[in-house]
């Protein structure tokens, strides 16, 4: 059961209201190059993101726009930033935390949005029943080589428009020496104390 | 058999020869604070290294001095820096990386010395006879939380020196969302596939 890594730098998904805030009222993102993800996107627009000890520049739109606005960034970065998100699942920003974002139009704050995501691994519809496993199930990732981990509670995603890929972020993917399309395995561990 | 965790973030450890160079002929090392492993300490001093990428400034000098320079970087650092240094046990820099040491008295370029710290468990002599565990062992260790991580390899090195604890870089603490002294687990681990 080997599954293809994706190793996810800071990013941001717009909202069609701040899209316009932050780059003009008919604004509409640049596609720049297609993502693993059927129809997703990097777009050719970047922002600047400040919290209250720092800033990061240049951080990656990816389109299409979305319905809520969703930062997605490391735990590396928040110690750069100054703020403190949880650790979530895609989407579920209820509660997490906020920062300005800026853009050559104009800036906006978010008092919600900024999350550190969740590893998860995308999976078609077929690749799930190929491995007997279904949509939020939780399964053990191992890597492999000599740095070499095994990620706990690892999110199944599974739907149609899902293309195979193990999603980490940079601090995942450099505390394992992890690289983009790299093979890693699902794997069954009994713990023994 | 829980060990708490300590993360090191990048640091130095100089030569009697590169302090001279770096800080001047006659200079001592400053103890700024000490560390948790006996007689080791963070002096006040601190360098710029420079790799043909990119810079860090402010890397922390830990004393005392040894026989050879050895810097600890984290994956993370090696993409600002544009350098590629193996993941190694510390002392063993034979064929690393280089880079340019810049102090205020002077800079000098090392073509080895800097490795990416492989993870390891200092443990006294005692805490091994109690544990069932010698020098030189792997074993696994098991964090906890929601990003919990099961690290392979874990070195074990043992010595009448040294205080239990697990070292990590701060892209493994960051990438399971660790902090200073909290509690991890060694345990045994079954592979199912």
């Amino acid at each position: 059961m080997k599954v293809p890594v994706g190793i996810s730098n800071r990013h941001i998904h717009l909202s069609d209201r701040e899209v316009a805030i932050l780059f003009g009222d008919d604004h509409e993102l640049t596609p720049f190059k297609p993502l693993s993800q059927p129809a997703q996107y990097a777009a050719e627009e970047t922002v600047t993101i400040k919290g209250p000890k720092g800033f990061i520049e240049k951080v990656r739109v990816l389109g299409p726009t979305r319905r809520q606005t969703q930062i997605e960034i490391s735990r590396t970065d928040c110690f750069t930033l100054g703020i403190n998100p949880p650790v979530r699942d895609s989407g579920d920003v209820e509660g997490s935390a906020g920062l300005e974002i800026i853009g050559p139009n104009g800036s906006v704050h978010i008092d919600e949005g900024v999350i550190i995501a969740q590893r998860h691994i995308h999976m078609h519809t077929k690749d799930a029943e190929n491995y007997g496993l279904e949509d939020k199930d939780r399964v053990f990732v191992k890597t492999g080589g000599d740095r070499s981990i095994i990620f706990e509670n690892v999110l199944i995603r599974v739907s149609d428009k899902f293309s195979l890929e193990f999603h980490v972020d940079t601090d995942e993917g450099n505390a394992a020496s992890l690289k983009n399309g790299q093979l890693v395995e699902i794997i069954s561990v009994h713990i023994l104390r």
